[in-house]
């Protein structure tokens, strides 16, 4: 069907051109219409980002930084980008941290031996070699922790805080680890940040406080984290051995894998997109975030397969190190740093290529309003919200937000997002086709029209001042 | 409470002494409704019951048959019945396979190396020690392997039948190794019997045919077994190694748990009620069926807590071996062969302790009417259906359903039943204190009651004939 396509592309295309100046100027998002639905029908019509998506976690799997499954992936993308005929492939080189799991374990020794299923948070210490046998404190809160007094000392501390919103108990996660360390504990357990459990450990980064010993911690399955809870409660003290010999190695080069349709009229100018190709180091990294990558990536390159060439540049930039450093966000800004005014736009997809509903926007409100018209071209896929933001909607655009740039995050249905997040059940069969097609469309029709118009989205007055705190 | 309880329940009980025989004799069971409503509250007012199970699984765990697990959750329970005050309380002799898993795996050595998440089947054979290496086929039906002709020949077979019913996709659980091995393969896989999943291979039985070789079967997760399905899907050549070490050795002694409430005017007429103690070797078998043991254990203690006796007696029985065998169904049909006529009513709970919803029941239309009458007295908590069914509702009450004995099973909201079935996500968090609590009251009742009314119910004319086929 390709050459058709191509056909029907130009068509489009030269359409456009063919509009009076008179009718573009009066209208300047709704003479969009007819490129905006032909990028919805490309984005739509099959399943051809689910397929690049599926071959992409299938052949590689799941990739975290430092691995080399994520370099052999990014050369696959950077490849495939150049087989796109895109323009600019190529791997933009960012250092990333390399923290390797290695093997672990977590035995209840006390009131009965029972593996536990566990899986160590990113970035966590290793135990001694013979590992930590000690009785367990769980505790509710940080609230909790603290009225325990000197209970904690010597102990394993859990964490069993029930899933309430991500940004809430993801907290005992981040900080949990340094605060059993200040209360005395010798290593902290937490129950897995998540809203659905199959007996599924879930992981993620932990921050060590520089103030407190840097202790072992793991995340536990909900089931065993309760359970070691109803032990407590009942008066049966607890005892586990949790062994893990996880390393940090020295910093490891990556990449971002940058691709772009150049602008005809200002190629200086740029809608940067995209999504990050890391992931934590089970399941495939399908959800988080291999179809946001997918999106951005397939997005450009509908662009370009349309025959489209936007006033504009428009950039998909697959970000690496989301997950445990942030590295590649920081490497895009600084290796850009002297183009981030003219950023016209950053967006990203990290909430799963769900059904999308629109757009979570930061930004001035002037330029707010026109996110919101040309999202109206979006109706007909139902993403044609755009919410305001209070800060950064995503991690990988945040220093580009920082910078002044306008950001927005894709918002999709994400009601699933947290019973998969950051564990072995990350695969391919959590997105759907359909879904993944209508994230392409809603990238491509924002990214594609925003690089058009005539006037630059307009900034805030000064930078950074866009980001209410 | 417990003295102020006894109090208001020997008020019941003398209330409905004193009521005029004739008002008895023209409702036979609306004069039933204060004693329900007893039952209700008691078994509703506070957690007993989920207390009960939690400390019966999280002490002992799950419970295949043959494991000391098994056993010792036995040895307490009758301890406990005991204690409780109940009568006759024994464990009656079964002896039941003994299955064990032993160590296993499955890994994807082509087209990348990667661990997949397996369960042993229930009964499968071991694989040479060295494990069998074999090509993938990857088939979607019974059909479709019958149409690849000899394409399964030296191959391990894989069903990627996704989940509809389970009473039709379990079919490729228990009848699919032998399918693959007169198809000439080496092992069996199948994608787990399960609605939903975080990567959790689901086990359970399978039934080896004795014109076929018993060859080594397992289950995937779904999401692996969808990736292999995708492989081939794209003509890569899938090649998978499988071990098992499991053993089947010879039976072992166990026990079904009976205790009872002996009927006041006819002790040798019975209503039984129960649940299957043992469970798969995975999670807790909480939901299976944990929660339908303690919550016919319970309806009967809360019978006799009452100071309740109703003119028959009423048994529970927890029975042994349901997973992977039925001895203990059957032992206990031939313990009582010669009984079995004055058993008025046999119930079980298997469908997961959820929100009661009342009861499938198979008898004659004229006990279907009397079942509905004392149904209505659970309207209060919701579990007032009766649902007419043509084979036993349970497995454990089958072969006293075809010994003529009129059966119900307890019929819950069981949407999620299938997402941790059999899985090591079958554990107490997935069950409701308050759910629990009316699970039990709808045992209660329905106990009570058949027991109590002055006609036994009334069988179908001929032993068997109860029984649609």
């Amino acid at each position: 069907m390709a050459p058709s396509i191509r056909l029907s592309a130009l068509g489009v295309a030269a359409a456009l051109a063919l509009l009076p100046p008179n009718a573009r100027a009066q209208n300047p998002v709704g003479r969009y219409r007819d490129v905006a639905d032909s990028l919805i029908h490309a984005a739509t019509r099959d399943s051809a980002a689910y397929r690049r998506l599926g071959l992409l976690v299938d052949t590689f799997g799941h990739r975290l930084s430092g691995s080399r499954s994520l370099e052999a992936a990014l050369d696959w993308i950077l490849v495939e980008m150049k087989k796109d005929g895109l323009d600019h492939v190529r791997g933009e080189p960012a250092m990333v941290p390399h923290w390797v799991r290695g093997d672990e374990s977590a035995v209840l020794v006390q009131p009965r031996r029972a593996p536990l299923r566990m899986l160590g948070l990113g970035g966590s210490v290793a135990t001694p070699a013979a590992g930590i046998t000690a009785p367990v404190l769980v505790v509710t809160s940080f609230d909790d922790l603290e009225r325990r007094g000197t209970a904690a000392r010597g102990r394993i501390v859990l964490f069993d805080v029930p899933f309430t919103e991500y940004s809430k108990t993801v907290a005992y996660r981040v900080k949990g680890p340094s605060a059993a360390a200040r209360a005395g504990a010798v290593a902290c357990l937490i129950r897995s940040v998540a809203a659905s459990s199959i007996r599924s450990p879930h992981t993620g980064v932990l921050r060590y406080d520089s103030t407190a010993a840097r202790i072992p911690a793991a995340a536990l399955s909900v089931e065993d984290a309760m359970m070691l809870h109803r032990f407590q409660d009942r008066g049966q003290p607890v005892r586990v051995t949790l062994w893990m010999n996880a390393r940090l190695l020295p910093d490891s080069p990556s990449r971002n894998a940058v691709a772009e349709v150049i602008g005809r009229e200002r190629p200086d100018e740029v809608v940067v997109l995209g999504g990050h190709i890391d992931s934590w180091d089970v399941g495939q990294g399908a959800m988080d975030d291999g179809g946001g990558s997918v999106a951005a990536w397939e997005a450009v390159r509908l662009i370009k397969q349309l025959g489209l060439r936007p006033r504009r540049t428009v950039r998909a930039v697959l970000w690496t190190n989301e997950e445990n450093g942030g590295r590649g966000a920081e490497a895009y800004r600084d290796a850009h740093s002297a183009q981030l005014d003219r950023h016209v736009l950053a967006m990203e997809s990290d909430n799963g290529a769900f059904s999308p509903q629109g757009f979570r926007f930061i930004g001035s409100d002037s330029a707010l309003a026109i996110m919101r018209q040309v999202a109206a071209l979006l109706a007909p896929i139902g993403a044609d919200s755009v919410e305001q933001a209070d800060e950064s909607p995503e991690a990988d655009i945040a220093p580009l937000v920082d910078a002044g740039v306008p950001g927005a995050g894709l918002a999709v249905d994400d009601t699933r997002y947290f019973w998969y997040h950051h564990s072995d059940g990350d695969t391919l069969d959590k997105l759907d086709p359909a879904d993944l097609g209508r994230c392409v469309a809603a990238f491509a029709v924002m990214a594609y029209v925003i690089a058009d118009l005539p006037d630059q989205l307009p900034r805030a007055l000064a930078a950074g001042s866009s980001r209410a705190r």
